[in-house]
């Protein structure tokens, strides 16, 4: 039966604001061997699939600095201190981003971003009956353009490898999962 | 219509071996004004959905750092410069972390794990006809335990929240449209 690896020290090494670098020793349960591992600490995300009455899911599209590209997305970002809980983030992060309020949300789940080197959590909510209620509010370096796609869209856009977002594809998963287990919600 | 971000300055602040973490100068399209962003930059991942002929996947579990605590994904890692491209690392990284080798390969999609904050691509790999042919060859820090699940377990898994590797779910919903497209392998 494997077993965990017991930490025996953790050092912030660099400070990047929405994340940090942190450095961490700890030893193998089978060796006893200390090794260092390098892992980003940052606050939990949150991700939202809605969907307009007439099935259409607000989405958005922006340059992402990571890959030096534009991506497909869905409106999402962190649960700040502001947020009572990952819901309110979702609710405002639709809002902000897209200018669209839902009626009736539901947990897809929760997800690792990547469990290797990232602490945190990602939220996955569906939000049904979404309405445009207002412009956008975005943040001071936040440019965006809102796309409306429905579901077979964004299916076609993941096969052909348009939208590539691993955490979007992920929401899109769980959203299949939910669907066959709730069948009168669509 | 929305226009790339202008990259004036790009340095490495901080090494993690596997990974740098940049600083990187960009200027708003619409604004002209420049913003720090930091990006991690690191070497191509592939991950591998590989099945028996009895239609068991198999799977590796292991301690993850990030989350500090166990993580059931499928068998992956880093493209490295010992792979002659991301193929031959799938084949190496499932033959190391199982000791399956397959017969059948198909590319299920490249995706981005985090564009935002990651330069990378991620390539999905599905192998057929997967065979038990060796013992594990594992990195000097690397534990782990090879589970075989079918896929109608895989969906559970996630379903329960199980399974929260972002990538692994990004992985079977690709394979869901592949599936799609080409019924007679299945």
């Amino acid at each position: 039966m494997i077993q965990p690896w017991k930490m025996n020290g953790d050092k912030v090494a660099y400070d990047c604001g929405f994340f940090q670098v942190h450095v961490q020793q700890s030893a193998s349960p089978v060796t006893g061997k200390e090794h260092p591992f390098y892992v980003l600490s940052t606050w939990d995300w949150v991700n939202v699939i809605a969907f307009t009455d007439d099935g259409k899911i607000p989405m958005v599209y922006q340059f992402r600095h990571g890959s030096g590209d534009f991506s497909l997305e869905i409106p999402g970002g962190a649960v700040d201190q502001k947020d009572g809980d990952a819901l309110d983030a979702g609710k405002r992060e639709l809002l902000e981003e897209t200018g669209y309020e839902a009626r009736e949300w539901h947990s897809l789940g929760k997800i690792h971003p990547n469990p290797a080197i990232l602490n945190n959590t990602c939220h996955i909510y569906l939000a049904l009956g979404a309405k445009k209620v207002s412009e956008l509010d975005l943040d001071e370096a936040e440019e965006l353009e809102v796309r409306l796609h429905d579901l077979a869209e964004v299916k076609q856009l993941i096969q052909q490898g348009k939208l590539q977002h691993a955490l979007v594809i992920a929401a899109f998963q769980l959203l299949d999962l939910f669907q066959k287990s709730n069948p009168r919600l669509f």
